[in-house]
């Protein structure tokens, strides 16, 4: 029956990979849709969730500036406060690590990153553009120093010439981080693209320690099966989120992704009663997952901001419309 | 960039296998979602989206047996009778073929399936569970001698024994069909099952001419991902539904695949036409495409009539409750 949670011939589909770790993104990349104003009780639920489930890292929110963003404007998440952690996960006396992203270039992490000992935070996910990853690795170096795992974010991967993203890979294999994430902002990866990135990751990492991660938007709905793909060749740092929960056609959704896992850490029933409970009332307010708007900025290997600013306006199901638009 | 429609490793993703054919299942598959009763309207505009689209094949409905479902109980795609189908499509003077499925075992062939020069059909598929396969060969054996091309669809392959499979490979690779599908009735199977069963189909039909499809259903947020790793392997007979329209969690939406097909003949512009004007206002009405129930009888690999039992009642959103059911 195939070896679905190895890289290895010789397992059967019913071994696991103790390696493979899962980060949920629920808050954070869900933060996208709504200006990171979740109430506490959402979150609450989200960690409580995650904690019985097994899941390994949750990423609560941003690190952001808040001299480039008001904080009047937006909610906790973006800045990730330790109050406001601390006033859901307390001490986090818990086995689920907790992660913030610090975005290359809308953070002020010298000044808004603490040491390690005085943060609830355990890892700090840099998240940066191929042009960026000097100043990504700059915020590196500092959280690395100050005590935190971090891990290299690299977005829009799909965009990005071979030559470009073997320069940067090697800048990052020499750096620091526990992990480098093949990142598929635009939802527009096919399981051959993702597997030769995958394995050209894997290379260059060779001999480092440093794991493979993979993060997939659901514009195509290949953002589980791509992530799944990506373990298969050996990634073992893999993100997903509640319900696919995230930015325009959402995440991998981790109720697919724990179905699939057979480590007994891992439990399914937490996330789908956490799914009942506070994804279908979000449901009836937020816009998020695989629609046909999604679908054509992912074919068409492009940003969705279009599709997002659609969604949000009173022509959101004009299809027809926008295709003829962005065709042009 | 990988050879996306191809199985050739020289061949790049630009290019597209003539070869391939994609057939539209949308009044078929979703008829069981409301007893066939699509009105004539509905139905010519899906007609009409498949020609303009360069579909090679339309799949209408059932050939069912009127002794064993009263005809006022069922829609006319139940039955396909001539009349009906000339309502909608005239004597057909365009390049889409039309199939309808005869279901082994729920059909009378020798009697309603018309001798090919009386009838608008080009292609009867015949569908089959394992056990049914001499059977089904029968009808194969009779519509074939009236003249009409002849398909195998295999159902329920997740749970079909690797030895029982290759036995009815075996037999149906000595019959007149001219493609055999992979069906994954369940929803159930990941990339490498396909992997593996797509090249054992290959291997029993090498050097008979006979082609393998495939027919995926999108419990797990796989169909699509599974059709394309299908015809990447070698498979050349697609199946997918506009917008996913189909049985419980749906099918391989038809607008992601002539979205990844590079072939000019395909158009994705009227598909999208399509779904503004006929899906949205159906999707008000009637209830398909993933959910969590379906998500959890995929997981289970077991068929689907619980979630669809679930989905119709007042209870369709008791996911926990469902879950705890499954678990039993």
């Amino acid at each position: 029956m195939g070896n679905k949670n190895s890289g290895n011939e010789k397992d059967s589909w019913v071994t696991y990979r103790p390696k493979i770790k899962v980060c949920d993104c629920t808050i954070r990349d869900g933060g996208l849709i709504n200006d990171h104003c979740y109430d506490d009780k959402f979150v609450k639920a989200v960690y409580d969730t995650l904690v019985v489930a097994g899941i390994n890292y949750m990423e609560i929110g941003y690190k952001s500036s808040k001299k480039l963003f008001a904080p009047d404007q937006f909610g906790n998440w973006k800045f990730c406060d330790e109050d406001d952690m601390r006033r859901i996960i307390g001490e986090n006396k818990t086995d689920l690590k907790i992660c913030a992203m610090a975005d290359t270039g809308r953070t002020d992490y010298h000044t808004d990153i603490l040491p390690k000992k005085q943060s609830v935070l355990d890892t700090i996910r840099v998240a940066c553009y191929i042009h960026q990853v000097p100043t990504a690795l700059d915020i590196v170096k500092d959280v690395v120093d100050k005590g935190y795992e971090a891990t290299m974010q690299l977005m829009a991967i799909s965009v990005v010439q071979d030559k470009e993203l073997s320069d940067g890979l090697e800048l990052i294999a020499k750096s620091p981080v526990s992990a480098v994430f093949l990142v598929d902002s635009f939802g527009a990866l096919y399981s051959e693209q993702v597997r030769k990135l995958v394995k050209k990751y894997l290379k260059v990492l060779e001999g480092t320690g440093k794991e493979v991660g993979v993060h997939c938007h659901n514009n195509q709905q290949l953002a589980y099966a791509n992530t799944i793909e990506a373990l298969i060749l050996g990634a073992t740092r893999l993100d997903a989120t509640i319900n696919g929960l995230g930015r325009g056609a959402g995440n991998c959704p981790l109720e697919l992704l724990v179905g699939f896992l057979k480590n007994p850490r891992f439990k399914l029933r937490p996330i789908i009663e956490c799914i009942e409970k506070e994804m279908l009332p979000l449901k009836a307010q937020l816009d998020w997952g695989h629609s046909i708007p999604y679908m054509i900025t992912g074919q068409l290997n492009c940003h969705p901001r279009e599709a997002i600013k659609l969604r949000k306006s009173q022509e959101k199901d004009s299809y027809l419309k926008f295709y003829d638009e962005m065709m042009e």
